[in-house]
């Protein structure tokens, strides 16, 4: 039998968004191994209502409880938005969200107690960002803008020297920049790949957070905390599985991952999701 | 028992974009009950694999099939290109979907034998528009170019006289332009909400195809040759199902329809589809 420490840790998101945390937890902790699932074929999950997020969630939730897995981390903003910080779903496994770490992070940076936050349509319709951040300070200013078309250009390959994703970057960050925010969340996990669009427009004085890449530190100090980091040599091996295609999944991750996948990438029947 | 003529038509796409063919049915065919299906939980189709359009569109069927219609169209570029002109998940219900309808039109339009398509991804690859042309005339010169981002556009509410909408028409549809098409099929239902920026592009000599809409004269005429044409007098019913939120459908439709809903909206489960 396993060890708990040598369980993997579940990674899921509507899609690749997510393999950005993923980048972060191989970084942070090379030895585990990691279960990853991708929704790809139910993608994008912040332009649908928080009822739909919700049945999407528990499904995502149920397929990577069946990898024994030590933990659980949302890496997605829409799915972390809306299913509150410890969802009755999750059971007695840990479990983690992209917006407690991100809104703590945030916290941690700010100067001026201003911290901006972009997100799908649904994540900004939650307000859980900001409940989060006014959970921990309740003097922070936060501004929150919703910004559902940086999932489709980055899913559909557009990069920051892109002009397209200049002007949408302009057009959705303008009000959040006059307020003066020196902190800002990437409160979606697609949103680092066009980071340096986002940074070129704010400015260099103003400092960009990650949330995927704060949920992987969060789950660091999690295991850490618990005695339940693994304490194999080798590197940890890592699965990905898909609802689409493999090889459409496999074409589109090296963006996210900023390198390679490392791993298998398996396709499961949408009926696995729903017949459970 | 209700006549065979007086079933309603069913109508089905993956969101909002099928409605320009509801406009079209309800302009030719006013009284006419239609039963519309928008799986605006699963949208887009365009950028997912064949396989998982495939098995979505078996699923969209067999519940438009329940309410027992005299025909079906299929109101999606992607789900047309994927199921072939007569799939057998139709059973003995006359089936249409939008690229033979729009080849024939398109092929009585052009005067210099030059076509271009626009669609999805998953259609453009599947090359069915083009095989569909070459079927009813083997010497037209086919130029097609995939377009996802114009859905993805479309269902932010951008318009035709948003400087993005430009920039992308403008790089979707350079090289098609370059060949001297006169006749250019929008082979996706989502694409008529920005004709307006398409038709600027190509210029007044180009003439525009709506699949939507000529799916909607292709019923019309099918039923009218098999004597199967309502002859209500009054204005014919419809009733929408949407897989998401019906406050969201009810929001976005006006933009498609060019128009009022004249009809309830109704949510369904995403288990109605999967559990059949």
């Amino acid at each position: 039998m396993t060890e708990l420490k040598d369980k993997p840790i579940g990674i899921f998101d509507s899609g690749l968004g997510g393999l950005t945390c993923v980048a972060e937890v191989r970084r942070l902790m090379p030895n585990e191994n990691i279960v990853y699932f991708g929704d790809t074929a139910r993608i994008p999950y912040g332009t649908r209502s928080r009822e739909t997020v919700l049945e999407y969630a528990k499904q995502d939730v149920a397929f990577i409880k069946k990898h024994d897995v030590k933990m659980i981390i949302a890496a997605c903003g829409t799915v972390s938005s809306t299913v509150g910080s410890i969802p009755d779903f999750a059971g007695s496994v840990p479990f983690t969200g992209v917006v407690i770490p991100a809104a703590q992070a945030a916290c941690a940076v700010t100067q001026n107690n201003k911290i901006g936050v972009i997100g799908t349509g649904t994540t900004i319709r939650s307000a859980a960002y900001c409940k989060a951040i006014r959970g921990i300070r309740g003097d922070m200013k936060v501004i929150g803008n919703s910004c559902n078309l940086f999932v489709s250009l980055v899913e559909n390959g557009l990069t920051s020297d892109d002009e397209v994703v200049r002007i949408i970057t302009e057009r959705y960050l303008t009000d959040i920049k006059r307020e003066g925010v020196d902190t800002l969340i990437l409160g979606c996990t697609h949103f680092p790949i066009i980071a340096d669009a986002i940074s070129e427009f704010m400015g260099d004085n103003v400092k960009l957070i990650s949330s995927g890449a704060e949920a992987a530190k969060y789950a660091m100090n999690y295991l850490a905390g618990k005695g339940l980091c693994s304490d194999r040599k080798e590197e940890g091996t890592v699965v990905y599985y898909t609802s689409d295609s493999a090889a459409m999944f496999e074409e589109g991750a090296n963006a996210f991952l900023g390198g390679e996948l490392h791993g298998e990438v398996i396709k499961i029947g949408i009926d696995e999701l729903t017949d459970q």
